[in-house]
């Protein structure tokens, strides 16, 4: 057995090999994690648009199902006040008319983690605690930390990682422009300033005194390989488990993985996050000044997409997707996990 | 000595590494050049701002002063029409009258590869000939490949990678969009789709069959050794030489390549191009549709920039530079090449 180079995240958390399998909210949940557990990689369960509740419930299933580590991820946005979304409306409103359907505050929000979750965590003990866009205030850090779990934070920028590791964080994601879903940038960068992880991640690894999890873009073992190289302790590969049965996602997202083709928009939710363009972001263009901030675009938007779907349409919702989508192989996740860190350890041993 | 574990390019280049000084127009000529290739590199003139005079002229000096392969680099856009730019120099005229300079036609337009230059390609006999924006009209790429040069063309996407391998290139470059300087795209892709390196790469090397050369983001011996295990056979670095003496740039230009912030511009010259922002971008903002056609938005900025740097500001020129501009080191550019070429070689040899 060949030792990772970097040995730290390992070390820290406890799991077999130094994978993540990103929390991707409303694409992931305890089938997928459960079987990235059973191969050896974090098992991460995205709580960001779950109830209290569903949490409980989640964890206890995967605790029945499957040994080892657990992440639970949440958001740490500030929810704005309700705007005025009468010109996104507006916008939709020939989707309104096409599929028949009413403007209503339907769909599930993406919420920020609040005292509730925050008991939660402390009930149910997970090893590990990721958050995006942020961290929570420091009263609620300060709970999830004294319950032993471990926190990883996630940055877009130099910056940003240095304002995590400053607040104590375990471990810091850094998060390429190349990855799928959510950018988590939270300190105000420009987006036009978005960095790709080649130069990001040894960067943020040069400027931090914790493991780096590099993010984005990651497709295969040589990926992984290359992100030690730039100075990863580990990886968070989202896409790639996208391939995996175990993942709830629609057929036609599935499909279309394959294709390189992925770019930012706000249409889905207000926030940017990379997936691949559908009917709604082909008509519109993918960047509307119309959409109300993160998180509540979705709501307006969330009638027409449930029809559509019904219709067998799914461009009219996420199809979060990053820029190595095509490299993935369709595998079970327990299998994909195991493979790519034996395809990663026999690139990472062989030296030159 | 330890080999490098793809040898595709130095076996068809012949220089000593595998390491390419990139051709910046504007911003390197012959003194970087001998300097890269003392080093080991495979040296580059960039050509797109010269007259065939001084093309022949600086070959003539390169050989004179260095031995080993060089590069000459050609563009290959379609000059547009005289565009109507009466929008740009409005935009522009609070800055000709600041500076109490008239709107001309001055300054050196980038102007594509054409039957001239290819004559003194068939005449000066460079080893390696590099095109940005696709490649020349089929007569004259022909000619090209009848002197016995090495044609190397620029891929920002996988689909001009496959064309550029279907025109019968003998290399490839993969730009990331971390690249400083001007995107190459050439096939029509939306720059909203532009590919990190960490993504581009593996998929560009799976797509083609020749070696193919990683750009942008690559700012140290990590990024080599980690370019070589995403499947590079060779890499090019520009903004790592722009710390080097020899590099004709300004001190302030220089002395901000420390700061991490580039972006994409169209202001320079109507083609998008990543730098770091100046006082011109930090008004107007990067992108605006008032600047005429790549390359003629430079025409109507010249007059302004050149009063401009007369008085010391140096925010109405480009300041190219890719995301790594922060890890480069002020080092001779041979003692750069060398360093690079030793830190990568110790990674990729030493295994896990």
């Amino acid at each position: 057995m060949v030792d990772w180079p970097d040995q730290r995240f390992l070390d820290l958390v406890g799991c077999e090999y130094p994978i993540i399998q990103a929390p991707m909210a409303g694409a992931s949940g305890v089938d997928l994690g459960v079987a990235a557990m059973a191969g050896g990689a974090l098992g991460s369960l995205p709580c960001g648009m779950l109830s209290a509740d569903q949490v409980r419930t989640q964890v206890s299933e995967v605790r029945a199902r499957a040994n080892g580590p657990l992440n639970l991820n949440f958001f740490c946005h500030t929810m704005p006040a309700d705007p005025d979304d009468s010109a996104w409306r507006a916008l939709l409103q020939p989707y309104y008319d096409e599929f028949g359907v009413e403007a209503d505050n339907g769909g599930t929000l993406r919420l920020p983690f609040d005292a509730e979750m925050c008991a939660v965590v402390e009930d149910v003990r997970p090893e590990v605690v990721s958050f995006h866009f942020g961290l929570p205030a420091s009263d609620l850090l300060d709970r999830v930390t004294r319950t032993g779990a471990i926190v990883i934070g996630n940055a877009t920028t130099i910056a940003e990682a240095r304002w995590l590791d400053s607040r104590g964080v375990g471990a810091i994601v850094a998060q390429g422009f190349e990855a799928g879903g959510h950018t988590g940038h939270f300190l105000g960068s420009d987006p036009a300033e978005a960095m790709g992880l080649f130069a990001l991640l040894p960067q943020i690894s040069d400027a931090v005194s914790v493991p780096v999890i590099a993010a984005g873009g990651i497709g295969d073992g040589r990926a992984i390989a290359a992100a030690f190289t730039l100075g990863a302790s580990a990886v968070q590969l989202g896409t790639a488990y996208l391939h995996a049965p175990e993942t709830p996602i629609s057929d036609a997202h599935r499909a279309r993985l394959k294709e390189a083709r992925t770019l930012f928009t706000n249409l889905m939710t207000g926030g940017l996050a990379r997936g691949i363009p559908g009917r709604l972001i082909d008509e519109l263009g993918p960047v509307k000044s119309e959409a109300p901030t993160y998180p509540l675009a979705s709501a307006a938007l969330a009638p027409i997409r449930a029809a559509a779907e019904r219709h067998g349409e799914f461009g009219f919702g996420p199809m979060w997707a990053g820029q190595a989508a095509a490299l993935g192989q369709r595998l079970g996740a327990a299998e994909l996990t195991r493979r790519l860190a034996a395809d990663a350890l026999a690139i990472l041993s062989r030296g030159a």
